[in-house]
């Protein structure tokens, strides 16, 4: 893959299924966002969910009324196609992988697409700051951690939480980085001991892979954008569409753009 | 003391001699700073040693020619008369601690004014942040660390941290609120293990007074004011006056408009 295209040349690539996959370092500079669609009925309780849990949930944008497929706000994009793999839930259970959903849709989806950790990522590593799922070249970690998020309506979830190891002082400037961007998860929601947040074992990811962590390094978790997963399995939605992990939208949105300062 | 008096009337309480002693609480939302004085010809040394290590030497002021008693940027001040306690250095050596400098003035004499930690703490407190060593009515902490200051001149030090921990959650905030003080120490240099940075045992602190730290807390290090002072031992110019450990001069500046952001 060209890894300099354009984020609408992506796009188009990944609608004719030239590309298929994993977008991580693809459009570098460009925002790429978590999907979730859901019918209309079960859309107010997600939406109040996600804006009272904004650091797992960030919402960047959602389609301007039920059954548009296009995101104008994000670039000239159909959801229909334009995600390189999808995940299909019924009744909160994972039944479908697709590629393409247009088969699928309906005149009350409502779309919305979430902040996602590549944006952060990218912040980090222009700094100069290694970032230890990227330099191992593996999904990074994530937990089901014991901090509840405020439910609203059937959507309920732990937060899950991706953790990336630092030295001290490069934590504090991760910290400092982090915080301009809350539109992609902001600060980590907690640094140093993982028991504290009910982790057991580092080495055990309940998502992603394991990561190696240094003795003088402390681990960052950053709320994630698998808390909305997490929710929808407990919601039960009879239809719910994801994307697939690592597979996201990428957006004519400037990943600059999202610094609040 | 009556804590509400505006920086000015307290500086003519502490010229008069009605007020003597620390200023810790006084003038709440104004700022304070740490005084250092030496014969112009060591100042330049002293300038670049600041500018070299902006964290633990943020310089507010100086002023406007060797010799000049004022500091108009900071108020109607004399620097002679308006810090409660003054330290007296000769060749290094702490010789005298007075309350007046007027008979120790000389045309040559450069002042020095820089942050101090009770802004930053000012803007903890305000964001509903425990300060320990506030809540035990102590002085900080403070411990001389392995970090190395850079150099100039004469002037060289090991950089002096002070202590404040905090849970995970809050230290992150923490770092957030002192990333806008900058003039003020900024963020924290370290937190977690404070071997890292050469300190053996929290509860043996080389100035100030041990503070309690529980088990689910994180000790978070924040460059001093007092690392200026071990510069001055090294160097050991035939004379230099500073304040006295939380006897600060207290300013017209307030505390917000340090705040980058």
């Amino acid at each position: 893959m060209n890894m300099s295209l354009s984020p609408a040349a992506l796009r188009q690539a990944i609608r004719t299924g030239a590309h298929i996959g994993n977008t991580s370092g693809l459009a570098p500079g460009f925002v790429q966002c978590n999907i979730v669609i859901l019918p209309q009925q079960w859309a107010a309780d997600f939406l109040r969910f996600c804006q009272l849990n904004p650091r797992p949930c960030p919402l960047i944008a959602t389609n301007q009324r039920p059954g548009d497929h296009a995101l104008p706000l994000l670039g000239d994009v159909d959801i229909r196609t334009d995600v390189p793999s999808y995940r299909v839930f019924r009744d909160g259970l994972l039944v479908d992988e697709v590629t393409d959903i247009r088969t699928l849709w309906r005149d009350d989806l409502v779309t919305f697409a979430l902040g996602c950790s590549f944006s952060f990522e990218e912040a980090l590593l222009a700094d100069g700051l290694e970032v230890r799922n990227v330099t191992e070249g593996v999904n990074v970690p994530m937990y089901r951690s014991a901090i509840d998020c405020t439910p609203a309506g059937p959507f309920a979830a732990s937060m899950v939480v991706s953790m990336r190891p630092f030295r001290a002082a490069d934590a504090i400037r991760a910290i400092q980085i982090c915080t301009r961007f809350p539109a992609v998860h902001g600060a980590p929601v907690h640094l140093g001991d993982p028991g504290a947040i009910g982790i057991s074992d580092l080495g055990r990811p309940d998502y992603g892979d394991p990561v190696s962590v240094r003795a003088d390094e402390l681990p960052l978790f950053w709320a994630c954008g698998v808390t909305p997963q997490v929710a929808l399995e407990a919601a039960r939605p009879p239809l719910a569409i994801t994307h697939s992990p690592g597979c996201m939208l990428v957006t004519d949105l400037r990943n600059s753009r999202l610094a609040v300062l």
